[in-house]
């Protein structure tokens, strides 16, 4: 079992053995120092220049940078060794694998290299501290989003991925040919999740791909990411899907925050903001009379949101309340799809999340009665025979619902204030990156 | 906040609101008896037939089974009601969606209608109580197989589903029309996750889809599948796979036997075994030995197993270890992928996971060194050329390392004693099926 550097304190005195990537070597005229590095830090090899070390020695010497090797010796406690105060001092060290001499960009400074270049290596470009620290937050917000569900009798699913090409799949569906007939790739878990409501699971999550054929070339679109859903029953009204989310994010927010707080502050600049203040709650109509009346800002479009507005709403947040988050509820019907819940007015039982100037999330009670539901798609120009399927879902009881979805690189982005999609996913598709 | 069944008990004697589907309907001349269900149980209704209830029997005596009710009232602790020792007395009931009379098929008794009608109206089958059951199991054993590997230090990744047509894209690809090249769906992570390797992730897992356009319509085969993925660095043998696969196996399935396995044992007929036994590890050619002279046996495939040698197998690992489970390791390099390390004697360090007469897993440490790579490639008469991304993983060091695949339906329908891979999906997908 690999001994990782994190754990090494604990063997002191004790002849290891120990792996890593070849970090940084210093040849000097009496002694050669070689840092290791795994995922959990670094740690120095020392070999004095003797006799007895000379095949040592022209390993070390021959080596190439980020090249592997397994390392048999012994760890001493030294705290004049700046790196963790201790030192391997080995008997003997084998090359696991070797590193071409030169890397195809300097991964370790981000700023000199293009970002094409960085992506077509992307492998090597993941080596950097920050994307080891990046997808380490992201694992554990991901496991603390379940892990809020689960301890609250959520049940995980896993919707298709592949479906029926139906009436809402314009241009921004992938097409594929499956055994002879067109199928397409799931937009989004929407109606599955709804299903789920009526299967009686009363609350689903799911964390998952989802497709989008747009040719964007923004630095927030992609064309697949990774998408969290969620779906509970028997709610009544969309407050209480608020709620739920409020206090999700909170959960998961403030594990990222405690274990790693410190250093996201380090590496990129950007703090975890006060998770005890309430997510302000406002209308779009407020929305829209603070924009103009605070910020004399008039947007474009009538019935929702630029970005520029996003931007100033969430100021406004941060300075009336201290808070990252907004909630702005009760959109109008023509910025919404057919299935959100209309109220008295002919307003939306929806909202969007906005956090940092960006909306995250959107959100929504579901209509479940099926005779509004088909009024609404034909308002909609939907044509309720091509999703006849889903009309089914709502015949034979389904219970009130509503949920959220919520794009995880989105808010990991804005957490960690990076400002390109491309740096915040394992390995990005836009319309014109299909590699690695 | 909706209560539900299984929270009821704290709450005797108070005015409580519940909403759950119609169960049940008993009305008799004096009293009216209306069952409730959610997801954690259900509870009776209790209405006097009187002038005063007037209202409330009207709405019992009209309302159709499997539709969705509010009911407000007091909930009385009442020893001699059978279900749960609880009654509702409502003071009003409110309809909130309602069932068409007649459902397309009986779903409560699984064996009176067709697979596929059952199927076709999946929504419907999920409200049997043994899928209610199956898939928190489900949830429960995907969340303790990432809370194994969270603790342990690992990094959740999400690989992109969509790729470039590669070398090995066969007939089994499915192929879409990604802005007019041509690209292909994902088989496997296989190749990502050695990708976070030579990124220096360690130990990473991904739970996600995977594709195949295979058209078979056999009982255990799917188009989609839900698969967990492991890979880990730094390892000095496969046997370090094998340990950590049979640690994560036993840590999740004795999660769901504490928690569920009375459940399971009543509903599936089926009980999880012993989990402190190690799983036994055989080699290949051991196998086919005891095949030969302990059951007589000799299969068609000399470098490989058929079903029934696999069942033999475990009948084997049941008899003399009480396991469920057995490892065969060292299969012939004809049987096995070109990534996988090959011993002295040009075996591969690969095994294959049975459990209960099936094979679960495939595992084995992957060929880290570039030129031993490309020559394998070579000998199984794949152009190196077309897969130069992936080579290029292991030309700029990367750690010895390896790790295996299981497909989380198979293993559940062997622990659920289930024998068709439609009952253990939430959505079933097959080159005929593509709804819901």
């Amino acid at each position: 079992m690999k001994l990782f550097v994190k754990e090494l304190p604990n063997h002191y005195n004790e002849n290891i053995s120990f792996q890593g990537f070849v970090d940084k070597i210093r040849d000097l005229q009496y002694v050669q120092f070689m840092i290791l590095r795994d995922s959990t830090g670094k740690v120095q090899v020392t070999i004095e220049k003797n006799e007895e070390n000379k095949k040592l020695n022209e390993i070390v010497s021959s080596i190439t940078l980020e090249s592997t090797v397994k390392v048999e010796g012994k760890l001493l406690e030294s705290p004049s060794v700046k790196m963790g105060g201790m030192e391997i001092i080995p008997s003997d060290i084998i090359v696991t694998s070797k590193s071409l001499n030169e890397l195809p960009f300097d991964y370790k400074s981000k700023d000199n290299s293009l970002r094409e270049t960085r992506l077509d290596y992307r492998f090597i470009d993941l080596r950097r501290e920050e994307n080891n620290l990046f997808f380490k937050c992201e694992t554990l917000f991901e496991h603390a989003f379940r892990e809020y569900c689960i301890n609250n009798g959520f049940m995980e699913i896993h919707s298709p991925k592949i479906g029926k090409k139906a009436a809402e799949s314009g241009a921004e569906v992938f097409k594929l040919d499956y055994f002879g007939q067109e199928a397409t790739l799931s937009q989004s878990p929407q109606f599955y999740k709804q299903m789920a409501m009526a299967s009686g699971f009363d609350k689903v999550f799911e964390i998952g791909p989802a497709f989008r054929a747009e040719n964007s070339h923004t630095s927030y679109h992609a064309t697949e990411i990774n998408m969290a859903d969620i779906e509970i029953s028997w709610i009544d009204s969309v407050e209480e899907v608020m709620d739920m989310e409020e206090k999700v994010l909170k959960y998961a927010l403030s594990k990222v925050k405690e274990k790693y707080g410190e250093e996201i502050k380090k590496h990129f600049k950007s703090e975890i903001g006060d998770l005890s203040v309430k997510f302000p709650r406002i209308t779009f109509k407020e929305a829209k009379e603070i924009l103009k009346e605070k910020y004399h800002y008039i947007g474009e479009k009538e019935e929702d949101f630029e970005r520029k507005e996003e931007m100033l709403l969430c100021k406004y947040a941060k300075e009336k309340y201290n808070s990252d988050f907004i909630f702005v509820t009760k959109f109008p019907f023509s910025a919404r799809p057919f299935y959100h819940m209309l109220d008295e007015n002919g307003l939306t039982e929806s909202y969007d999340l906005l956090y940092r100037g960006v909306e995250i999330t959107t959100g929504a009670q579901r209509e479940h009665r099926v005779d509004i539901l088909e009024k609404q798609m034909i308002e909609k120009e939907i044509n309720p025979r091509e999703l006849d399927y889903y009309l089914d879902f709502f015949k034979y009881g389904c219970p009130p619902h509503g949920g959220y979805a919520i794009g995880i690189a989105r808010i990991m982005m804005q957490t960690f204030n990076i400002d390109n999609i491309r740096e915040a996913t394992f390995i990005y598709r836009g319309p014109t990156r299909l590699n690695p």
